[in-house]
């Protein structure tokens, strides 16, 4: 009988073997031929799948958002709003291992994307859909009266996101200082005052 | 006469075409015979100023935590004390096309530190000269009496660094959604609702 080979499985192995060497030796080490060693996949097998080294790059990145998208359609938001907000702010914060490791990674194409069209529009989309869901969570918050209308939205919409961003930012690089405990208290801080 | 040439300035002009690269290529075109080329030395005279490609990063690193400092250290704060914070954060922050080259080039530093330990004291180093510049901000606003006492300081430290450095990002990922106009609404915003 013929070996079935999952090809989606197949790509997120050798994705997980680019992430492997981004957190460990940084982005420029991530060659084809160190991501077929290190995914114990050869050469011919990886052109397979992707068949170029921008495309493997941009599957890649593209696969932080979606396992991050996964994990929050999985939560099943059943209030207190505040509550919820905190669940999913959480989500996309360095809080545990899995997620700090993600992290890493996405700065890493972050930076990157700086140089790399195809890498830019992943993350122009990225940058858009949380946006999106910042613009969410201010609504929410005003349509339950917990929060004053703001003279702009859109200033604590900037404002909530870039705070995230910022916790994500140190979270990832001052561990030891940026705690997942600091982080809880710092966004609670926040949303408190928001609601003040 | 023997030519006179000013080590620090050509020390300078290399780190200037390793951040040109960076922001042109991505970091991992910044090789040695790249960096050669694109500054006009011959690959020997820059192994003449930097023995390692890891001490030629370094510096390049360094050169833009100095450019900023050296910034800071010419403005003259004279109050009020408001002008005085939201002029050292706009010299932080992505206000204008060089502060805006800074900081993309900085960001890909900030990356590539993850994997490489001599970036990462330098990162380290200003993250905490960063840190402490919060401290003394919140510090002053209290003793002003424009802020109250905090419940927990270092949470208003923390919140106040997460939003500079999620604003820096932001500003250098989405110039068009984030512009200096936006960047600047934004921290006169949190200032205020610091001051209540």
């Amino acid at each position: 009988m013929p070996k079935i080979v999952d090809h989606h499985q197949q790509k997120e192995k050798i994705a997980e073997a680019v992430w492997r060497i981004i957190r460990r030796e940084g982005m420029e080490r991530a060659t084809v031929r160190q991501i077929a060693e290190e995914a114990g996949v050869s050469v011919g097998s990886l052109r397979y799948y992707f068949s170029t080294q921008s495309e493997l790059l941009a599957f890649s990145m593209q696969l932080v958002s979606v396992r991050v998208h996964k994990r929050i359609e999985s939560i099943s938001f059943k209030g207190p709003l505040m509550e919820d907000i905190q669940q999913l702010f959480f989500e996309l914060l360095p809080m545990d291992a899995e997620r700090k490791a993600e992290m890493e990674v996405w700065l890493a194409f972050t930076a990157k994307a700086l140089a790399d069209p195809t890498l830019q529009a992943l993350k122009d989309e990225v940058y858009t859909s949380l946006r999106n869901a910042m613009v969410s969570i201010i609504e929410a918050l005003i349509k339950d009266e917990l929060m004053d209308k703001p003279e702009d939205r859109d200033i604590e919409v900037e404002r909530l996101y870039a705070l995230l961003d910022g916790l994500a930012l140190h979270g990832v690089m001052q561990p030891s200082q940026i705690t997942p405990d600091r982080i809880r208290a710092i966004v609670q801080h926040h949303l408190k005052t928001l609601c003040q």
